[in-house]
């Protein structure tokens, strides 16, 4: 695995800082990330699981000298946020939860709980983030990472990601977004409930990708220098049309027409 | 102009309810549809320009029985959107506000209201308006307009409706979403005194859209049966490549280049 750190970017002696790290994902890059070197703080709320994820991360570490910590924050308030963050160049916001339901059953708690969850959970600690990188003139990075059934949380994360992608060129910070897919994540259990029987027919319940090797994904991507990274073919089509699924006519006179034909699928209708 | 009403949708004896219609895009969007027969409500907070608006809307009367109605609520919390909301089969969500700034120099009090005026405003309404005609059983149309320079709530917004668009097919009611260019409205005063310079350099502040051809141009729109309408070249290119600004990679091998090179343009950072 090493040989992917040979180029760009080699998170060895590094700062990573990763909000949601003590389960899933979050844990699953930080284990990564602690393999290669890194210093990794992980941050989230839940007392028992950062002392669980510490352990596993301390049984992971290569060298002496690298800091491992943790925090117990609470990331959808900005006060929180930005004083749960610390001294940190590499950001992996892996934050965050989904509660995929058809729209028309939705209550007003359930839309304003997916939008704190989905984006404020990560733009939040962006916003902080960006501010004492580029006060600090410290280059570095920031790495969304975003369900695909987040509903409009998840459009909002992607617009943020997009925007910063292009503004924080001037600053020297890389920013990237990954769109996950279904994962076997202690999340997966909650989102099972309350999930339509149609969203689990698009994503195939039956085959989640591990942890494991989504943050694998993330990483690859990253060290390829790609901005949006996709969690599985599914994802990386969707990534590369981003039309979202609504019915659709093209001015330009029907070209990507098979891009098209994948975003007018009713199969698609839930995605994103 | 009322050869534009002969097919598919007439607004004649129809209820048509819209949010923001006391001023700019909102008002002459309403003076259409009065002018066209429908029955309009106009919601909006300052009572004074609801007065003002009330009198043009009456001045455009075409039928004695027509129905013309003004209402004062805050749209941008859940309970107030729901109690403003009377029968109407026809929404038009024209209330919203956008304050463009570059992100690493917002604060965290404009990073929420820019989610509350950019997002909330419609969603609220939508959600509400939806449930009603869901219980009901009513067909209708709910037609966001969106702000293309509204940071993530443009995404937020894009994201909301073109999941209606699709789950709403269910029901019988349309989903249409406009993306709004600069046009000559109060709203723009406002934007102008937070607006990055380079922003205003894209957009070529020197000729706005007027709200009346903006309004038209929904109406052409919503007769097409378009689900996104553009309100310029510049959105319609951005609305058939919805990519964003993201710096990109295509892994079908460079298919869409045309597309591709609009998006990636510097020219093209600020815009969502």
């Amino acid at each position: 695995m090493f040989s992917l750190w040979s180029k760009k970017w080699n998170p060895k002696g590094r700062h990573c800082y990763v909000t949601g790290g003590s389960t899933g994902l979050g844990l699953a890059l930080s284990v990564l990330l602690v393999k290669a070197g890194a210093h990794v703080s992980i941050v989230a709320r839940n007392e028992e699981k950062l002392r669980n994820a510490l352990e596993i991360l301390e049984a992971s570490r290569v060298d002496k000298n690298q800091i491992i910590k943790s925090y117990s924050f609470s990331l959808t308030a900005a006060e929180s946020s930005a004083a749960a963050l610390e001294a940190a160049y590499a950001l992996f916001l892996c934050a965050g939860a989904s509660k995929p339901k058809f729209f028309v059953e939705m209550t007003e708690e359930e839309m304003s709980q997916g939008m704190d969850n989905g984006y404020w959970v990560q733009a939040w600690t962006a916003l902080a983030a960006t501010k004492k990188m580029v006060n600090e003139n410290a280059k570095g990075k920031i790495v969304f990472v975003s369900s695909t059934l987040g509903y409009m949380s998840f459009h909002a994360l992607r617009g943020l990601a997009d925007t910063l992608a292009s503004e924080l060129q001037l600053y020297g910070i890389d920013v990237h977004i990954f769109f996950a897919t279904t994962m076997r994540t202690p999340g997966l259990e909650e989102e099972k409930k309350s999930k339509p029987a149609i969203t689990s027919k698009i994503e195939g319940d039956d085959s989640p990708v591990s942890p494991e090797s989504a943050a694998e994904r993330i990483l690859s991507g990253i060290q390829k220098g790609h901005v949006h990274i996709g969690g599985d073919f599914l994802t990386d089509v969707f990534r590369a049309s981003t039309r979202g699924s609504a019915p659709y006519h093209n001015p330009s006179g029907g070209r990507c027409t098979w891009y098209n034909r994948l975003d007018r699928g009713p199969y698609l209708a839930m995605v994103g």
